[in-house]
């Protein structure tokens, strides 16, 4: 693979976002292609939850709520977020978990359909994603789920909500946010779109697609922090006239009068509910602060390159250990991911975080790896194939403390 | 007051919790009498986050789910809270908001009623609850709203579910939990308490009353952390019986099995929903060291006597400025709050707290103090009612400074 490395050093030496890695802490020696399930620490962040600590719990207490700025945290967050995804300020907040915050717009969809309870969601949706929409739709509707190239297709009058994740959570197959949000408007559709791998990774433009909804993930990406809060957009045209069942007093048009009747707020707060949890919200705002400046196509064309450039290293052995990509070749059609079908994945996976290499598995056959343009190389990407390779020639993974299975990869 | 400042001194020399207070960190020279809208920093909690963040996130990156046991945490946490409510280990979860938890049993709850879609509450209840349950009802129910001491007489024969507050936010005033409850499962009622004022407040017996559900909140009496996460109790008897419309892959029976199909975990981890915010969620546990070993019994004693303390000292001049009790007098029907009307209510608030004596103001005219027995001295408790006196005596709280409104009081 000399000729690999070579082409990543001269990639490195060209990187127009090689000055980003020093905003993160990343363990010696650790290469990090997992940054789609939880992003690397950046550096400021240790020093404000610190703070958000010590002073602004410790010190200010109650008083925190104002003079710290928590009440308007969410909505702040969001007007953060909604910079890297195509949005308007004002049309996201940041709260709860994505399967929360999808219940809300999903609900908030289906009662703009009221004839037309069917929603419409593919294969490659995140299971949670399907998991809420049968919940909430339980025996009054119908979740339809079809091949992710047959969701087009599949736009029949009966359909009210489109339920999609632009990028496929195993495969990293993108959808076609424009086309598709294009053709559900045509036909009368509610569009609701899932960025939990998308938002941070690449170019998102909901405003210009016209998506209705959409909601995130704040700790993949954009290295909010185990479990950070989500966000959920909502098209600005539709944000007074729609609401969720999800109703508490944060949303309400006037928190403190404790008012007993409950009056959406005006605008995207009326989608908040409870109280925020802000030690978590505080570390997601620190870890925009590395967004402000990054260049989302940018960002793009590293994760692309990035993804091309360990392709072709897998390539030179893929099928001497029988290794299958599971992902688009064509890096128009995939988000910043790349995945194989392998052998014994499990035990290979467990295997290359042994050798400092952390990617992850997913059911039932899929490996899986993540590229973050802010504070990976090249070089990295190509040791990392190299170690891959030396694990399936030596076929160190095929030890019994690979395969013995822990509960989260 | 030099009586009552001499009672309060041997009251503190006899106190069986002042060893606790050195636990906490409290700021120089003020007087927190707001413990019930966000408890004080446990001296733990600033480590244990900072390590959470820096070795936890910052090493472990996603290792962290299994090494540093963030998947178990809802639980974790949920069995640690469970011995301060009288609920039996594996009954109890923390996750989300006290809001969304409400909406998740109100949902399991609605749907054991089918027949009787009416939930009865008070309006003693704190209003987000109200919210939650007119979005949970929508059209398809009533909600019914009575005062508190006519709950009992109230529980008709359509009425389905009681969902109470055990201590008003407003007044402090004590619900039967025992009584009411018996009541209610007489007449097939299913019961909520939501234990926001009570958790760490008071002892509660969720088991021994045989409640069916129950919330609360972190962020109070358990110093859990500005918008700490909260909790949701299950009776153990209903818990592989009910569900939650809110389904997500934190409560399906095998969360990366990545089945597309939501089949409820066993227990009460189905009443999980999204992946929770691990930060708060490591302050929230920290925090409950601090309960390891306290006696529930002593914080109810020491609770009222601050509280009696407290209106023995205000009854001296209450009548001189108007000031009305809002709270029961008597000690058995009250939580670990006292309130009072007070004319100029807000302007007075702000007066002291910029005397360094924090409470808190609620609409439309309650000046309202908590006592935190883990914290609290009645040396202080005299001092803050001093203060008052001298505020009211001297009328310096009309002053421009202390009218203008912020967000939160």
């Amino acid at each position: 693979m000399d000729d690999l490395k070579q082409r990543a050093a001269d990639l490195d030496a060209a990187d127009p976002l090689s000055g980003w890695r020093g905003r993160f802490i990343i363990p010696d020696g650790l290469i990090y292609l997992d940054g789609n399930s939880l992003g690397v620490l950046p550096g400021n962040v240790p020093a404000r939850v610190a703070d958000a600590v010590a002073r602004g719990w410790g010190e200010q207490l109650i008083r925190g709520w104002n003079a710290e700025g928590w009440m308007d945290l969410p909505r702040r967050i969001g007007d953060r977020i909604a910079r890297l995804i195509g949005a308007a300020e004002g049309s996201v907040i940041c709260a709860d978990s994505t399967s929360i915050n999808l219940a809300k717009v999903l609900q908030a969809a289906l009662a703009m359909v009221p004839e037309r309870q069917v929603v419409l969601s593919d294969t490659g949706n995140f299971p949670t994603d399907l998991y809420v929409a049968q919940g909430q739709l339980g025996q009054a509707g119908t979740l339809k789920v079809v091949a992710p190239e047959d969701v087009a297709a599949a736009m029949t009058p009966e359909v009210g909500v489109l339920m999609l994740t632009e990028v496929d959570y195993r495969s990293g197959r993108l959808q076609d946010m424009h086309g598709l949000t294009d053709r559900a408007r045509d036909l009368g559709i509610v569009t609701i779109w899932d960025l939990a791998h998308s938002a941070g990774a690449l170019p998102v433009d909901l405003a210009g697609a016209g998506a209705d909804f959409a909601v995130g993930c704040g700790y993949k990406y954009l290295s909010g922090g185990p479990g950070a809060p989500a966000f959920l957009y909502v098209r600005p045209e539709l944000q007074n006239r729609v609401s969720s069942r999800l109703t508490g007093w944060m949303g309400h048009a006037a928190p403190f009068a404790f008012d007993p009747d409950y009056h959406p707020a005006e605008g995207i707060d009326r989608f908040r509910v409870g109280t925020p949890p802000i030690l978590s919200m505080v570390a997601m705002d620190a870890a925009l602060d590395v967004w402000d400046g990054v260049d989302m196509q940018a960002v793009r064309a590293k994760s692309l390159s990035l993804g091309d450039l360990f392709i072709a290293c897998i390539d030179r052995f893929a099928s001497a250990y029988d290794l299958h990509l599971a992902s688009p070749r064509d890096g128009n059609h995939r988000g910043s991911q790349v995945s194989w079908h392998c052998p014994d994945g499990y035990a290979v996976m467990q295997a290359l975080i042994d050798r400092g290499v952390i990617g992850d598995f997913r059911e039932p056959d899929v490996i899986r790896f993540g590229f973050t343009p802010l504070y990976l190389s090249y070089a990295e990407v190509v040791k990392a194939a190299a170690i891959l390779q030396d694990i399936l020639r030596r076929r160190t993974w095929d030890q019994p403390q690979f395969h013995a299975r822990a509960r989260v990869t």
